[in-house]
């Protein structure tokens, strides 16, 4: 979509400023369209940067959300899963990922831009680069919380290192890269697929090449719950979640205008209606409004209108963040109880499943003509037909065979090689202990269950 | 004040963009000046964008302050209410507030824009929607500290539901959307009474028809602390939201120039010397400078400078926050063992009484003359006489009966059909279990004092 | 280097936007030139605040890394010495600090500016103090952390006076304001020295002045480890650390325009391989990847990459991470145990010996012409010869003399008169129930080890 726009503004970083200064004017190259675009440029440069310092610090919020659902005897293990990710993500993005994503296209994947080659001065694809490598990290860090309380740390090392070098960026360049799946018109303007659904379908391979955690299923194969340990942390990881995808959803515009005011008005709205559907639907179901269930909720809204933001009404956002927030509780318990998958913090249903609903979407809520922002309303209940949603399934198949099929293999190798999982003397001990010589909390007193 | 500049903004965003390619250039309009205003919009949008994320992001830090000043036992609930009130209170504002606040007025409140009606594109609108719906959620989310730990959520979630749909709302519509006391010249330029001390009236009114925690007052009579369960969350908060405020009071320009620096300042001193005066208090009264009081400290300055921000000088902001840091708490103490209202996080003092404070103080220390930002100083101090101040007062007086008077209505309400408090069991063993079937720390050994 | 720019930007604000209303057009400047100068400025001013905004959540950083690599039983203690450097800072720096370091020069020092005397309307003086008083605090701040867990309240405000009020504005004179180590070419584009090497040479004296804390070294001298108390806590410092400083380096342009995102990205590359660096050094020398200290590689990387970010590449910024990583282990290990200092969570290490390799790295590393924004490559590696790294070794020995000597005297002063340490009683029991009269962790079971 808005893509499309990043080409102009390329052209205008590069051959913009110097326009003032280099350049015999073309005709049309008014002095007052070289300053206004100039202009434009830096503004979208600062907005751009902006954006990713926030989706920078989602990092932080995963961190958060995913200790706090878990116990307490392995923090500093999903903390430097966390941690460590990211630092493996940039260095490996840089090198290769961004290139191979954004990269001159042969069909399959980009060709140039490894290491930023050729890249110099104050040029766009600076600001371009830090925004995408903050992407690729989500990407690779909504795994962890799936994987959590039994992975070993040099096995998730592998997996991160992989995922930034080559499963994100590859995809990717299908769909924002300007490859078949872009081509085909598949709408996924913040990256509900490209960015959670890649990483929720990695998790789920991931989770069930690991086995559940010890204790988790009973004799009678009875789903038992594993309670998190400091709701406060995971309840700070949900805002500070929420508050970097404003960086994340109306970012993505890479462009400072007034859309950016629309998008992060369907984004809040889908969230805030996430948190509610959720809330309400386990109120009904169990009687109580649990904790953990309604801050998945918010993020299951806000995984599901990152696709659709740019293009549907505020009230489309508000039906689509609705549905989120009922979908997400009935795909945790169908994963926990009838898949008998072990996803300690909800991962999969909130990036896989809400990933991919959000995407399928755009297909019944676009409504750009309403919007005044294109010609026809895609969206099959504003009138689009069923094209748009019929492109969107076949995204979202495509994401899941690649994500899951290239994750069942990768995490294999990683088992049949250097080791997916801890030892059970190791996962009761706990990780932190086991894996890393440390407690998270030394000097409290806990029950280690 | 500044919202005088919104008027032009808003004929700038509909009008000016369009104003290139559309329109034959009215004599005035020439190609530069709406190029430069088409710009500047732009500016202005990603600017107050970005401040909206900010202010958004103090619902994390309200939900660590009382979190950590609040028992452990209750600590589900009250990041359950924080989240809540902020996704029930964006659905209110975005269908019924933000019209009520700021359509087309019929004299007492707006009358159009609900839902964003007839908006479209990327009308200017959307930004101010998602930035007045992060400063209706403040109002709201200020409550839940007051009325912590015996409040019934569903009560709790009734209350934020009214006050996201009509009582902010309406108040605002006199202040900011052109009302009664915008025509008298009431200055309160970011909130400290339309946002701070309306959340801190309804507070007051909420403690008091809820009554005291079980034990926080001996037979006797006597006032008794009930220390909070985790100091760390509490400083973190105080610092989310020092960070945030940074987006409430400079973003409240709308406008990105040179002003959003000076009040970044004014905030900054004020918050400062917030601190410093309550600890030097604390010190001075009870021999220890307690942690608790500095941090209410420098909420009780961002509170009070809220107001003059934007019409005062460095020095005033010193003097401001200095008082406010004195008068938290004083304010404080005769409400904990005079009143004998029961507000576990100091809400009410802060931004209630601060709020009233703040508000006052413009009428003390306005210096737009001094400042070169207007014609006469309105401030007493600096030689504008009484007047702003009675201005000032009324609209403070007004702000108490509305918010009081209402809040006590619908607390009673809904103490008279849903229920507004716990049982006395349940509020022994805490609301986590009580009210949400979970634990906030699972596992640790935790005294349930 | 780049607050070369800073004048002009400072020009164009004070003369900028006038020259459209007040003034008869010069020659040169055009209503084009003064419109674009007055929009650019504008976004400047929008985009440093917004960097100043993020380097103030530094503060929670800073508080948070600091409360959860200590004990539970100083918590109280180390938040409020965090939030009142920050105030105390904020009054002396806006009274005294400011101008010292960018008033009029007498030589060594600024003269004017005292208390923003003679700054009116939205001149852009408010923006740069906004920017730079949360810079003094960062470098106020890092004391904190290696005095940890023993020092006397009081003492610990009236050092924290101090640095804000002289021994920071004096030295940052001489680099940022125009003074001798900027005309000699000192390369500190975001202050690894300025900052960072200041604050951690000051936390070398305090520490030594102090003595390490009781039980840190046993009869036979060696040094036993006291793990911190909350390493998600610590974990979340790291992360608002590594966010904010997105403000820190990039903001340190004052100039919303291309180079910031190229300044993201050098700075995001060193931490990732810092964090990197350090986990493979620890993994090697003890046989697990300590978590506390992969957190100061982070740390470590991001304090080297402050001085050259501007002026380095990619590949170079990844070098200077990784040397980082390496050296912080090594400094922590041999300060711990070779000089026998006691530094709680490592600040001398990452901020003092990282801040002086990073100053270095100028030297070895500065490709301005590879890169395209400057004649001649500074750096060693890049063919510029020893001069710009004997430079770097004269502002790097002339910081280390400065703070280190100015240091000692204050610290010993403040012990030989209000007092630097508490009771060895008090020490024992915890400072939070003796300075300040409460618990952090009031209700939970904790360990007094």
């Amino acid at each position: 979509m808005r893509w499309a726009i990043l080409a102009a503004v390329l052209l205008v970083a590069v051959v913009g400023p110097p326009a003032i200064a280099d350049e015999p004017a073309a005709p049309e190259a008014s002095p007052l369209a070289a300053a206004t675009e100039a202009l434009q440029t830096n503004l979208n440069i600062v907005w751009t940067c902006v954006a990713a310092f926030l989706v920078f610090f989602m990092q932080a919020g995963f961190a958060m959300v995913e200790t706090g659902f878990t116990r307490a005897k392995n923090t500093v293990n999903i903390l430097m899963k966390n941690l460590m990710d990211f630092s493996i993500g940039t260095i490996a993005f840089f090198c290769i990922g961004f290139g191979l994503m954004f990269g001159e296209s042969n069909g399959l994947s980009g060709t140039t831009l490894f290491g930023l080659k050729g890249i110099v001065g104050n040029d766009w694809q600076f600001t371009f680069l830090i925004f995408q490598t903050v992407f690729a990290a989500t990407a690779a860090t909504i795994v962890s919380g799936a994987m959590a309380e039994r992975t070993k740390f040099i096995g998730y090392l592998a997996y991160s290192f992989v995922i930034s070098l080559v499963i994100y960026p590859v995809f990717g360049h299908w769909v924002w890269g300007g490859g078949w799946l872009a081509e085909m018109g598949f709408c996924d303007f913040a990256g509900s697929t490209v960015v959670h659904s890649m990483g929720g379908w990695l998790a789920l391979a991931g989770a069930i090449v690991l086995g559940p955690r010890l204790g988790k299923y009973g004799p009678d194969g009875k789903a038992k719950a594993i309670p998190g340990h400091n709701i406060p942390l995971a309840a700070l990881g949900v805002f500070i979640l929420w508050f970097g995808w404003f960086g994340f959803n109306p970012g993505s515009t890479v462009v400072g205008d007034g859309s950016i005011g629309r998008i992060a008005v369907t984004t809040n709205i889908a969230a805030a209606m996430g948190a509610i559907a959720a809330m309400v639907t386990v109120w009904l179901m169990t009687g109580k409004p649990d904790g953990s269930m309604t801050l998945n909720g918010a993020l299951a809204g806000l995984v599901a209108v990152t696709a659709p933001c740019a293009t549907i009404t505020p009230m489309g956002a508000l039906w689509i963040g609705l549905v989120a927030g009922v979908l997400v509780v009935f795909a945790v318990n169908f994963i926990d109880r009838v898949l008998k998958v072990d996803d300690p913090v909800g991962a999969i249903s909130v990036h896989g499943v809400c990933g991919a609903w959000g995407t399928l979407s755009c297909g019944l809520f676009n409504a750009q003509s309403t919007l005044g922002i294109g010609e026809v309303n895609g969206g099959l209940f504003y009138g689009g037909g069923f094209g748009q949603l019929i492109t969107q399934a076949i995204g979202v198949g495509t994401a899941f065979a690649w994500a899951f099929v290239l994750g069942l293999i990768l995490f294999v190798t990683i088992k049949k090689t250097i080791g997916l999982r801890v030892t059970g003397d190791e996962e009761l001990k706990g990780l932190d202990i086991g894996e890393h010589g440390m407690e998270g909390y030394s000097g409290f007193q806990i029950f280690n269950g």
